[in-house]
């Protein structure tokens, strides 16, 4: 399995120096930078012997380009679904559960830490698969951003790798879709649409659904469509 | 069970700095700092909301100060017994490990990182009764102090108190002095004393010896030095 680090919008070039060094400890060198502040020395500084993870470092304007070919999309937050009382961040995994969740499974897999002040919005949660939080203190949970990534990879590493092929991510974005027509076309209520369509991402996205099981879904959605068309 | 950081002859205070974060975020408030560098105004940026923890931490000049009232020492390492072939660093637990062992004890656990630059010696290590390595990349393996302590807190946080008292340091030293003694009376060859003191300390730790065992393990001592006396 290859595992992607995203960083969208670090704020501080010191701590992109400082994942980088965190991913090179861990074998992991697909590190990619949305949008990223400008990187001078403290990033070198910080960086030590992983300055070439940094250069070889991939630049991206969106978030959508940074994960768009990878199987899963991971987002991180430090406001857990509980406190926050908000669909868009519920569930979140701790790390170990994911690291259970990953093990034996094939594909690229982009775990998203947003920016230092304030995390992922949730419009960029929206976009992600499933979510992870590393249990924290209640007095004081925000992390430092390599202190995180740091946590998130030692968890992650030595995973097992399967043969259970992730399904890419345009399989996913248009089973997504799909569902999305199918309940425009049931006359799903248009306010409660939305919500229905990411608790489902999140179904299926902790379900990190195969290729096959993917093509049968969208057969199923396909034989829905069928039975519900104007003529039937 | 209360767990303490120690870093012993921290060099940069920025690093102290981001211990504090990290200690403060998994809600361990017990830091002992052995003959830091001065800390300046770094400390306080890297510390952020943590700088309380900076401000309370004990200050000592020497590592058996810091630990001398906990009843279990862990020495960090970076450089496992496998590679470095040393009988002072084998064995070294992965953090998973140490968890399993840590679950459902009582006392205070001390855990010690080393300087930045070369680690925890060998005359140090010799006084931890056992060791923990992160498991890191073979390119580059050493971790930046204040990643080391995110994931060893990390993977220690939340472990269940039980009511397995350990033996208080006090006991144990009076253990293994004993047990020096008792392998002198033996005439034990000169040459191998100290490898297998230091290999019966290890054992010993590793099996994180209550009270009443260092109790019973003094008697079977005493019973050999009576049987062992001049005039028997």
């Amino acid at each position: 399995m290859n595992i992607r680090i995203i960083l969208n919008e670090p704020q501080y070039d010191g701590n992109i120096g400082s994942v980088a060094r965190v991913l090179k400890n861990f074998d992991c060198h697909d590190l990619v930078l949305v949008n990223p502040c400008s990187i001078g020395s403290m990033a070198e500084t910080m960086a030590q012997h992983a300055w070439d993870i940094v250069e070889h470092a991939t630049i991206c304007d969106s978030l959508h380009d940074a994960f768009f070919d990878s199987n899963l999309v991971i987002g991180t937050t430090g406001t857990r679904g509980e406190t926050a009382g908000r669909h868009v961040r519920i569930p979140a995994y701790p790390p170990k559960r994911l690291r259970e969740k990953l093990n034996g499974r094939e594909g690229t897999v982009s775990i998203v830490f947003g920016r230092e002040d304030d995390g992922l919005s949730n419009r960029e949660l929206v976009m992600c698969d499933l979510l992870v939080s590393i249990p924290t203190s209640e007095e004081y949970p925000i992390m430092n951003l390599s202190h995180a990534v740091a946590v998130i990879l030692y968890e992650l590493s030595d995973l097992k790798t399967g043969d259970l092929l992730l399904a890419d991510r345009r399989d996913l974005d248009m089973l997504y879709e799909h569902i999305e027509t199918v309940l425009c076309n049931l006359n799903y209520p248009v306010h409660k649409r939305q919500k229905t369509l990411l608790m489902l991402r999140r179904i299926f996205g902790r379900a990190e659904l195969t290729t096959r099981e993917v093509y049968t879904l969208r057969g199923v959605l396909r034989l829905i469509e069928y039975h519900n068309r104007p003529d039937f």
